[in-house]
């Protein structure tokens, strides 16, 4: 399994490094990052570089593709060179995939015309701009397209797909090689279950543009 | 609160990852690189490549230090470089903390001596050498010290971090950002869990120093 990583500026880094951790654990499969230009990326806020080692063009033939989201996908969703590229691999891939606002990228691409979707709670309802079927859950998989929501959601979304395509056992191994036995503090992580006020306060972060919590520039 | 943040070669992405994505969402705080060198480290593996932005003498005051762990790990705790600055840093810092085997440099630089630490399950044992009492669970506070277990434990010990010296609120509305509201599809997460022939198969891969589940050079 080939294993196509798009990073580019302004991504959410754990949307990448948590799918990354799983499937890169996998005997046998192996994890390329991909992007307009090898070299530096900086995430979301700035605090952390990451390394596209190949090209759009390098990589053309990925078995899986997987798309983070991020800030940055607002501004790559009007990119026809990265729309292009995806649309290309998606003829070849087994499994076309995106994490959080990933799914912006392949909604742009028309990659998800049809076809049921996830994405961050905060935009799903874009999904039908796209000719998509907005839908809740931490990842959605119809046809060979696996869109997951926000940020932590493509750890899960990552095994799901090793116990589709490799085997359970090895999902189950890989979750034990990651400790992957949340106990998250607070039983805040989702619109449903976390209070209003903390929902409110999140969307009103975003919609300002900053980090979740304030405006910022 | 200044982060500083340790990357190194051969160090598993996720450990450092999972956290920063949780810190750096704190509106105030700030996390920065630090390594050896400046530049480019690779992960374990080799697939991801990781930006280091400060020296170890850029960053001599920071409030919190995280340590991820990773093979590279077994190298790095007999680097003095490394181990005095951990030593000089915990002088000043608020909170010192390690995921997975980040706790071997910690325990290293005898920062773990009369502590209960945790660490990954695989090399919980190995707490004793530094003369801390190994506990198990997701991170185990100690005074300023506190470690989490592997890989993902990392995130919970994160917002746990959040909850105690930014808000509560803060926390959980971090939570939601990221949209921490796991579903792992096995409940395999932690050996006590998972079946035990899986653990068998994780223990002897992890010795034989590959990826999980297979032996490689």
């Amino acid at each position: 399994m080939e294993i196509a990583l798009l990073l580019y500026d302004r991504l959410a880094p754990l949307d990448a490094v948590g799918p990354f951790e799983v499937l890169r654990n996998v005997p046998g499969w192996t994890v390329r990052t991909v992007g307009k230009q090898r070299g530096e990326v900086r995430s979301e806020g700035g605090s952390l570089g990451l390394v596209v080692d190949h090209t759009l063009e390098e990589v053309t033939e990925p078995n899986l593709v997987l798309v983070p989201g991020g800030r940055g996908s607002r501004t790559l969703m009007h990119d026809e060179e990265v729309l292009s590229w995806l649309r290309e691999v998606d003829r070849v891939t087994k499994w076309t995939t995106s994490v959080c606002t990933g799914s912006l990228l392949l909604g742009a691409a028309g990659l998800l015309e049809g076809r049921r979707a996830t994405t961050n709670w905060l935009v799903l309802e874009a999904m039908r701009q796209f000719g998509a079927e907005p839908v809740g859950g931490r990842f959605v998989e119809d046809g060979k397209v696996i869109t997951a929501a926000g940020v932590t959601a493509g750890i899960d979304m990552a095994l799901h797909l090793v116990a589709r395509e490799a085997d359970p056992r090895v999902a189950e191994a890989v979750q034990l090689g990651i400790e992957y036995d949340p106990d998250p503090p607070f039983d805040s992580g989702s619109p449903e279950k976390a209070d209003p006020e903390i929902v409110e306060l999140v969307r009103r972060a975003a919609s300002a543009g900053g980090p979740l919590l304030e405006p910022s520039g």
